[in-house]
């Protein structure tokens, strides 16, 4: 067998411009140089007892101390995981009792809560979480809230620490009712983390979430930080790794991958933030000064919304078709989250954020990242714009109205 | 910060013997070729909609498939999971009746049996589950039976198509009888893929589990093969990717690179196989011509032991200060399961299998692999002998006979 189908040769366009990074990041140079030894020479495993070993293990503990730092935490306080979902997984676990979650969180939470019978709080037309919301839904019987710090989707950033505020009330209620049910704030804060500040002690949650794969670190690689008295509950049994939490010989490249990822993420977060929100708003302004019918998703409060991310909808166009005219010219944009996308269906964060069918049908999620110059927003601005009047002529529509001819 | 932290240095000593390749296998160089690119170039979501993404997707499917070709199997049979204990999870969550295993099996298998309340095989003095044994343990309300193919301690090679025969013969009862329980057999094949086929039909078992880690692949990936009808149950939700068996985002590096692993395990194995027990017996017949009292673990039969394992025992001496003076001379070997290792307790399998205490304590497990010579087991060889020696001499032991000198 030859190496052939490991190295598919993708037709390329004269010009490739990726603006999917909420969907997947390359892996940024420094952090492949600082993974590679670990598959070679110190290859060796954790738990062995002799000196190189005995070395891997103190690199990886390492990690965990940075990834920790990081984020404003103590390393005995973050768990290293096969990624988000694990982590999600694994912070809904700590409770056997009612969950409560917003209905615009990623599949990761809603299937646990789901499964578990939880309960999903509306969100504005923004795609926001208020604290009132939360705190009409929590009952003496929640135990847990999930909400995610940014969603994914729409880019909408969620007010966690007034959420955490509402749950902060009702655990003091219970502490002076003498009721003993534990109640928890867990945020994913996965999207967030390229262009926000991931602290937990400014986030006030008791479980946070982060993806390696969000951050151009390697995917199947993340983190659950969980508060001083939480206690974590393995999903997998086995040699008691990660302190019994989660079994399995640690992905030691992987976590020094993160590391090393999360430290480039956070030295040059609050520039990148700045120069994605100004080439974000760029493209936003090119294409509403062309189509005045275009729709954008998400909150207007530039507070509240991930920097590098342009959710906008097209009503009466098919996202699917753009998604492909677009791919001819070389533009790779998502339609929504991409597991939801694979699923072809409308997106549920655009259903609970009361946006029509119509305009969820002709939705583009655009994503810019490290790697986005002004010249990548320019030429995918003049192909998204190119293959909407194309999309408008073949369906006798106005392309600066969106009305029929 | 600096990269520091991130490359220890560890002191070489002139020569550097590494044989404890049962815990952990260097990636090849060829693997870390074919991951590559999937770090950088083809880091796309596999699922998300263009035509990039959707290339990346193809390519961790062709990953599947190899894998699948090369144990026999159907690619719709094969889960891609974080490494063999999600995988050994996975396979005894597909019941949730009574469990059955060997006393002598991997913590990822022992734990969850155990936290079942599931019983414990006895094994013979050589470590061997007979089929008689299976036999009289199994009951009519028996749903699953976990042996692994090899044992990664003393190398004992299980006769799984005897194991699976009972197995059989139990499931032709149940349905003679109308009875409706089921009852699966699971292997984890992980410890013997390096030497020896691995083969879904020809094992005959139900479930069967794969670890990249222990063929030269990258850590926290593997797989569990499950035949026709037998459902896998998720331990996590989310996006339902892996068919809705194990959700997140693929580890598509990781796939590739287990696939390019497996590809070249079993290209090589059989030349490989008989190349490193010459090796072994080389190794074995120079310890034993000096020190007689030498206790050797492990099946007689080399047709039911690893070929690149040997588990040797000094009664009355301590592994762990052999293992430190060994590491001193450049020689890195194991006491045991690097997980048991870590704990510092005595080996649960040299108990199962009615090993002394003080053989117990006293024990190496050597492993040798493919960057393995002739030189670096001579190395190895006079380095053990020379400590051996010095403990003995340290003692008061006769080095010869091991009694008090």
């Amino acid at each position: 067998m030859t190496d052939a189908p490991y190295t598919p040769q993708v037709p390329r366009a004269p010009r490739e411009v990726y603006l999917d990074y909420a969907a997947a990041t390359p892996v940024a140079p420094e952090v492949i140089e600082a993974m590679l030894p670990y598959f070679t020479e110190l290859f060796e495993n954790p738990s062995a007892p002799y000196a190189r070993a005995r070395a891997v293990r103190a690199s990886y503990e390492q990690a965990r101390t940075t990834l920790a730092h990081l984020i404003g935490a103590k390393p005995g306080n973050v768990t290293i995981t096969a990624g988000a979902t694990e982590a999600n997984n694994l912070a809904l676990a700590t409770v056997t009792g009612p969950l409560i979650t917003a209905a615009t969180e990623h599949e990761s939470v809603l299937a646990t809560v789901q499964a578990r019978g939880g309960q999903l709080l509306p969100v504005s037309s923004e795609g926001l979480v208020s604290a009132s919301t939360l705190e009409a839904a929590l009952t003496p019987e929640t135990e847990l809230v999930s909400v995610a710090l940014a969603n994914g989707e729409v880019g909408a950033v969620q007010p966690i620490r007034e959420l955490a505020a509402v749950v902060a009330k009702e655990r003091d209620r219970r502490l002076a009712a003498g009721e003993k049910t534990p109640l928890y704030l867990h945020t994913d804060a996965s999207q967030a983390a390229a262009t926000r500040t991931v602290d937990v002690s400014q986030l006030r949650a008791d479980l946070v979430t982060l993806s390696a794969a969000k951050v151009y670190g390697p995917k199947q690689v993340g983190l659950v930080w969980a508060a001083d008295g939480v206690c974590l509950r393995p999903l997998v049994l086995g040699g008691g790794q990660e302190g019994g939490v989660r079994s399995g010989t640690e992905n030691v490249a992987g976590a020094v991958g993160f590391a090393r990822a999360l430290e480039l993420a956070s030295a040059g977060r609050a520039k990148e933030s700045k120069r994605l929100e100004k080439l974000r708003n760029g493209l936003l302004r090119a294409l509403t000064g062309e189509f005045s019918w275009l729709q954008v998703s998400g909150p207007r409060n530039p507070k509240n919304r991930l920097s590098g991310l342009l959710h906008i909808s097209f009503p009466g166009l098919d996202a699917r078709r753009l998604v492909v005219l677009l791919e001819r010219r070389g533009v790779s944009v998502g339609t929504g989250s991409a597991c939801a996308a694979s699923k072809m269906r409308v997106s549920h964060v655009l259903e609970a954020m009361g946006v029509s069918e119509a305009a969820a049908r002709g939705s583009l999620r655009i994503s810019l990242g490290r790697p986005t110059t002004e010249d990548d927003v320019r030429c995918a601005g003049e192909a998204i714009a190119a293959v909407v009047r194309e999309e408008c002529a073949r369906l006798g529509l106005d392309a600066r109205t969106g009305e029929p001819a």
